[in-house]
C-alpha cells in the first residue's frame, strides 16, 4: 500500500544538505546554491519498449530509469541535487517491485550525491511506467547548451558505440563527472548525450546549432558489443551501423574549437577516453567521410518515438 | 511524430521571464528568486484511473493532470514557476492526442504564469500515462507544511466536498492564489489539499503533525455534486458520507491558531467561502462530533492506491 511504501523510503533515504522537505509533505524542498539557477529534466520509461520487465532484474530498471536523468544532465555539464519518482505499478506485487526499483536506483543516487526528493506512487491495471525527474545545478561556467557549435568546431566523443542492447543500455554510467570536469577545465561550445544514436543525436546537435557535421568513419570508436551483436544477427548491418545508429550509448557529444580539442586529446583528462570523430562545418546537415575519403550524405540513423 | 511534436510546443509556448532554456536541449533552465528555494511535487496519472479516455475529452484530462499539481504547490503556499510534462502515448493518433492534451493544460500554465520547460514524448503499446512535475518558489513566508498543526487549532477548509466525480475533478480550480493569500496575510500553521478525501488527508495532516483531529459533522460543507450523487445512486451513502471520503476536491485543509481562525472566518478573504469544520486535538487518531453532540472516532476515508 501506498503509505507502507513512503514508510519504506522515509526509512531508506539518508538525509540530505539541501533537501528541506523530503518525501511525506505534497511537495519536497531543496536548496539550491546562488544564483539560483536549475537544471530540470524528466524521462520516462515504459515496459516493451526501454525494457522487458519479464526478463529483467527489476533493480536494473530502476538504476536505468535514473541513469538516463543523469545522462541528461551530463549533458548539461551540470551537478544534481534532486530527484522526485513517479510510478504506475502493476497491481498484482506493486510493492516489491517498488522496492526493487528503489534498491536499484539508489546506490546510483548515493554515488552522486542526488537527494530523492519525493515522488509519486500508482497503481493501475497496466504494465510499469516509471517517470523521473531531476534538478540539477550548473556549475559557474553555466549549463552547456547544444546550440553552441561552431563551423570549424572538433566533434569529440567519450568512450565507444554501439550494440548496447546487450546489456549496457542498462548498466552504463553516466556521464555526469566526466561532463563536469571537461566543462571546467576545458571551453566547451555545445553537448549533447547519445540516447536514440550517434549519428541522430549529432545531427540534433548540429540542427540545433545552426550548422552542420562530418563524421570520419574511420575514427568511430566502435565497442566490442557492437562487434559481437553484427557478428550474432549476421543481417548485414556492420559493427559501424550499430555505433551510428544503435542510441543508448549514453556517451557525451562535445563541440570544441580545434586547439582546445587538440588539448583535451593530448591530456585524455577522464579514465574513459576521448576520441575526435569529425567536425561541423557551416553546410547544415550531416555527411560522412568514408574509407575512400569521399564526403557523402549520412542519412541520421536512431530511435524514433513514432506516433501519428 | 516526436521531432514534428516538440516544433509544436516550441512555436506553442509563449516565452516566460524565469524560463533561461526551454524544449529542445537535454535539460531546461530556470532562474530562481532568491534564497533560491525551489519546491518540487510529481504527479502521474493514468488512464482508467484517473480518467476514462474514451469518455473523456483529451482537453480536459491534461488541464487535470497539471491543476493536481498546482494544488500540491498550492498546498505548500508556493508559486507556480516551471514544469515538464513526460507522456506515454498509444502509438495510433499520438500526435492529436499530445497536442489536445496541450492545449488543456496551457491555459491553466498560463493563468498561474508557470512556463512549460521542457518534457519527455514516448509512445508505446499501453494506455496514456501523464505525469507532471512542478518547480515552484516559495514566498518570504517559507512553504508551508503538513506537520505544523498544533492541538487546539482550529481546522479550516476552502470550498465544499463530496461528489466531484460529477465532473469537478476535472475542471476544480486549484487554489494556489487563495493559499499564497492567506499565507500571506494570515499565519498558518499546516496545510494539505484533498486530493484523496477529506477524512484521509486531514488524518495525514494530523499524523504528520503529531496530534488528532475531531470533525463537527454538521459544520462540513457538502457540495451540491455530493447530494446528486447521493441521490442517483441511492445506495444509503449518504451526500456527507460522500463529502467525507470521495476525494479529488483539491481543496484546502489549514490548520490555524483559534483567534486567527476567528480574523479569518470574519474576513472570508478569498472569493471561496471558508469554513472551520472542527479542531486538532492532542489525543492522536481522527473523531466525529455527530449530530447529537457525541464524540466517536471516525475512520478515515478515501482512495488509497492499493498494490501488495
Amino acid at each position: 500500500m501506498e503509505s507502507d511504501f513512503v514508510a519504506y523510503l522515509r526509512d531508506r533515504l539518508d538525509s540530505h544538505p539541501q533537501l528541506r522537505l523530503g518525501p511525506g509533505d505534497d511537495a519536497a524542498v531543496l536548496q539550491l546554491d546562488p544564483p539560483g539557477e536549475c537544471v530540470l529534466t524528466v524521462d520516462m520509461l515504459t515496459d516493451g519498449v526501454d525494457f522487458l520487465l519479464d526478463r529483467v532484474d527489476p533493480r536494473r530498471v530502476g538504476r536505468k530509469a535514473l541513469a538516463v536523468n543523469l545522462s541528461d544532465l551530463a549533458a548539461m555539464a551540470s551537478r544534481p541535487l534532486g530527484a522526485v519518482v513517479a510510478l504506475a505499478l502493476p497491481r498484482q506485487g506493486g510493492m516489491d517491485l517498488a522496492v526493487a526499483l528503489y534498491e536499484g536506483l539508489l546506490p546510483l543516487a548515493e554515488q552522486h550525491h542526488l537527494a530523492i526528493a519525493g515522488g509519486d506512487t500508482n497503481s493501475w491495471d497496466g504494465p510499469l511506467v516509471l517517470s523521473i525527474t531531476l534538478v540539477g545545478q550548473p556549475t559557474g561556467r553555466g549549463p552547456l547548451r547544444r546550440d553552441g557549435a561552431r563551423p570549424g568546431d572538433r566533434i569529440l566523443v567519450t568512450g565507444q558505440f554501439g550494440g548496447s542492447i546487450l546489456g549496457r543500455h542498462f548498466d552504463f554510467p553516466p556521464r555526469v563527472d566526466e561532463a563536469i570536469t571537461l566543462h571546467d577545465r576545458y571551453e566547451l561550445h555545445a553537448g549533447i548525450d547519445v540516447s536514440d544514436g550517434l549519428s541522430l543525436d549529432l545531427s540534433r546537435l548540429a540542427t540545433e546549432s545552426g550548422c552542420g557535421a562530418v563524421i570520419q568513419l574511420s575514427s568511430v570508436p566502435v565497442a566490442d558489443d557492437a562487434h559481437r551483436l553484427a557478428d550474432q544477427r549476421a543481417d548485414g548491418v556492420s559493427a559501424l551501423d550499430h555505433a551510428l545508429g544503435d542510441g543508448e550509448d549514453f556517451e557525451l557529444v562535445l563541440a570544441v574549437a580545434p586547439e582546445e580539442a587538440k588539448r583535451i586529446l593530448a591530456c585524455q583528462p577522464l579514465d574513459v577516453e576521448i576520441t575526435d570523430v569529425g567536425q561541423f562545418v557551416a553546410e547544415p546537415g550531416l555527411w560522412q567521410i568514408d574509407a575512400d575519403g569521399q564526403t557523402k550524405p549520412l542519412a541520421p540513423r536512431g530511435y524514433l518515438h513514432e506516433f501519428d
